[in-house]
């Protein structure tokens, strides 16, 4: 039997200031860190050590996970990296300002763009200073790998190569596996292992540095839907408060729930 | 033409408070983590861009790497470890006071035990507290692989494989490896590629924190010999420091020259 574990990196400055980030390399936050030691201190407590590790290529992820395995004392596991565990590509909307965007394009727009399952922001140009197409860390891509866009659909469709082809065997030689990553890109593997119906998966919300622990059977399903928080209390907290963050929203744009 | 870039890790907290550390798990000390950015700086500045890292299995060296890519917003470079680049073995004198050891041994054997190129110190038993050979990182090692004491000969005999496997491979496809390491794992190396002898390794020492670079020819053999450090004023600075301490010290024990 193996062991998936699931962590979604800590706030990034371009959360904290409520920017769209996508594929931009934002830094973790002084919140973001904490919350990247505390899950670390999560693994350790519930006695949970990885054999391997998996990263994006964004500092986000990456910082979250030499912070969490720093505080767990096990800085010296593999790890690999991959463009596909990345965040969605956010398109053309990436460094706009998400209340500004909801203001401008209307609270329906602005919630396709979030949270629908297949129809992506517009594409970023090439030649603009938030594309990634210029990148150092992509130049062993070929052009058109690299998205200039993503809707939820496309994340599904680019992390799953890594899933079957350098995580599962991992997990078929009975390794623990250690998944550092993004809110969409745990969201699209969280799709696929619990088998979450493209509607549905709008209302998955996935809490930053809680980590998320799925026992698989031989098929590489999980024993128990959903998987286990390592604290479930604050999970759910922080699901909750996400949830009423929206509803809030919903009801005026600007106003808060007090 | 293969690029080839050593970084000997900061100041431990034991080479600060003068304990000989081999194989403990020691981190860095506030000023080796400053060592560590610096040779980040200095990677940067020089616009050399590693391609893949190397780092051996204990924090110091891999938290060097980190903090040095970070510098150089190159934290999404594909990293391997190996316990083939850890340290050189202490054996019985790991933990140990330099100082006191060099008192109650006197200074022909401690000089011995820290400099002769084939007689290790003695070895640690296996059920001292500081010993490697139950923890959980070396757990795929077979127990016969995990030393109890080594000289610099055996860390030639063990480094050598992982830069044949490992290293050259990267080399043979002409991208440049930054290796991020330990004082004797990189005198070994060094060693090796500007084909030092036996005696005359004993007087080369390899500053902490800036980037040392060898461009390599197609039998992966340096164009020039001892290759260049990135700060070569630094570097000279610092290995004369050590010459002057090593004078000073031979003059008396624990005296130290203005």
């Amino acid at each position: 039997m193996a062991t998936l574990v699931l962590l979604r990196h800590g706030e990034s400055v371009w959360n904290a200031e409520g920017l769209f980030t996508g594929w931009v390399d934002v830094d973790l936050s002084g919140k973001g860190e904490s919350e990247a030691a505390k899950g670390g201190e999560l693994l350790l407590d519930a006695d949970i050590t990885p054999d391997v590790v998996h990263t994006s290529l964004l500092k986000r992820a990456i910082r979250t996970a030499n912070i969490a395995l720093e505080e767990a004392d096990l800085l010296w596991l593999p790890v690999r990296r991959s463009w596909r565990l990345n965040e969605r590509h956010y398109g053309a909307l990436q460094g706009k300002n998400k209340a500004q965007t909801r203001e401008k394009f209307g609270e329906e727009q602005f919630k396709v763009w979030r949270r629908s399952y297949d129809i992506p922001p517009p594409p970023i140009a090439d030649d603009d200073s938030l594309s990634q197409v210029n990148e150092l860390r992509y130049a062993g891509l070929p052009s058109e790998l690299i998205p200039r866009t993503e809707c939820l659909a496309d994340v599904v469709d680019r992390m799953l190569p890594y899933w079957y082809d350098s995580i599962v065997p991992d997990l078929a030689a009975d390794r623990t596996v250690l998944i550092v990553a993004h809110g969409n890109s745990l969201r699209a593997l969280v799709k696929h292992l619990d088998d979450i119906s493209d509607e549905a998966i709008a209302e998955l919300n996935i809490p930053t540095g809680i980590p998320l622990v799925y026992e698989l059977d031989d098929d590489f399903a999980p024993l128990k839907r959903g998987g286990e928080y390592l604290d479930p209390k604050a999970a759910k907290a922080a699901i909750e408060a996400v949830k009423n963050q929206g509803a809030a929203k919903n009801q005026g744009a600007g106003k808060k729930r007090k």
